[in-house]
C-alpha cells in the first residue's frame, strides 16, 4: 500500500502479544470495549459483523455523552489486516460527511510479539490535520498500550 | 439491502441473455468498452482487478474529451452482485469528493434471461438529484439496452 503523507496518518509499534490474540481483540465486541478508546472514555456498545460490507458500529461514552459511530468493514485478511470506515453504513449506504478509513495491520515479529501498524486515511489534507490536532498519535498510541495490557491479561 | 429513496436511484429490467454472460460482460475490460457508456460516447481504456479493493478504472471519451474515472470494487458475489465506487482508488485511498456507489445485480429469470438491477447510492439528496438530472434513467437504460444487444452478439 502506497501511503500519501498529505492525507494519511500512520504509526507502527511493537506489541508484546501474539498477533492471533491481537486480531481476536480487534474483531470481537466484548474485547473491543476494553481498549478501543483512551480511558476514561469508554465503549458502551459495539457490533461487528466480520465480513466485507459488514457493520462495525461503536457507541462511545465521553463524559456521559454518547456518540454513535456507524461504519462498515471494507477488507478482512484473517489475522493480518482489518480495514474499516465511517464512509459507509451497512448495505453500502454512503455517509454524508465521512471522516476516515482505518487500516490495522498485524505482523509476527518472530519472537512471539507483533508489529502493529495503525493507519488512518483521509479525504483531504485538512481532515488529516484535524485528526492530528485531535491527538491521533497520543490517542492511537494510548489505544495500542491499552491493547497490549488487555491482550496480556488474556494469556 | 434497504434502499433510501432520498439518496438512491435504482431501476430493474429484464435482459434477454443469461446472467453468467452479463456478469462476464460487466467484469471484463474488453467487454465493458462495448456497452458501458451511451454511444457515441466511448470507453478508451478500462482496468478491472476483480477482487475486493481492486481497481475499477475507466477512461471515458466524450466528444474527444477524456475523463479518467478511478474507482475500486467493494464487493464481488460471483455472477450475482458487483459493487464499485469512485469513493476510493486502489489501496483504499479516499477520494476528496466522491459521487456515487454502484450496485449491479443479476438474477436468473427462470427462462434463460436475467433480471437486471442497477442502483446508484449517493451521499446526499442533492447528489441524487444531480444524477437524476444528468439523465440517470435514460443513461443507465441505454447502457442496459447496449448490454443486451452486445451480450446477444456473443452467444
Amino acid at each position: 500500500m502506497k501511503l500519501d503523507p498529505k492525507t494519511d496518518l500512520t504509526f507502527t509499534r511493537k506489541i508484546n502479544a501474539p498477533k492471533e490474540l491481537l486480531w481476536e481483540c480487534w474483531t470481537t465486541p466484548k474485547h473491543i470495549k476494553n481498549f478501543f478508546v483512551p480511558k476514561p472514555h469508554s465503549i458502551d456498545a459495539c457490533e461487528i459483523d466480520l465480513r466485507v460490507g459488514g457493520k462495525f458500529n461503536t457507541t462511545m461514552n465521553v463524559e456521559g455523552n454518547l456518540m454513535e459511530n456507524e461504519g462498515v468493514i471494507l477488507e478482512v485478511i484473517d489475522g493480518e489486516r482489518l480495514v474499516f470506515t465511517d464512509t459507509y453504513s451497512e448495505g453500502w449506504k454512503p455517509a454524508a460527511d465521512p471522516f476516515m478509513t482505518a487500516i490495522v495491520e498485524f505482523a509476527d515479529d518472530g519472537k512471539g510479539g507483533t508489529i502493529y501498524t495503525a493507519t488512518a486515511r483521509h479525504r483531504s489534507p485538512e481532515a488529516r490535520q484535524r485528526h492530528e490536532d485531535m491527538g491521533f498519535y497520543d490517542g492511537w498510541g494510548t489505544v495500542a498500550a491499552q491493547l497490549e495490557e488487555y491482550a496480556q491479561s488474556l494469556k
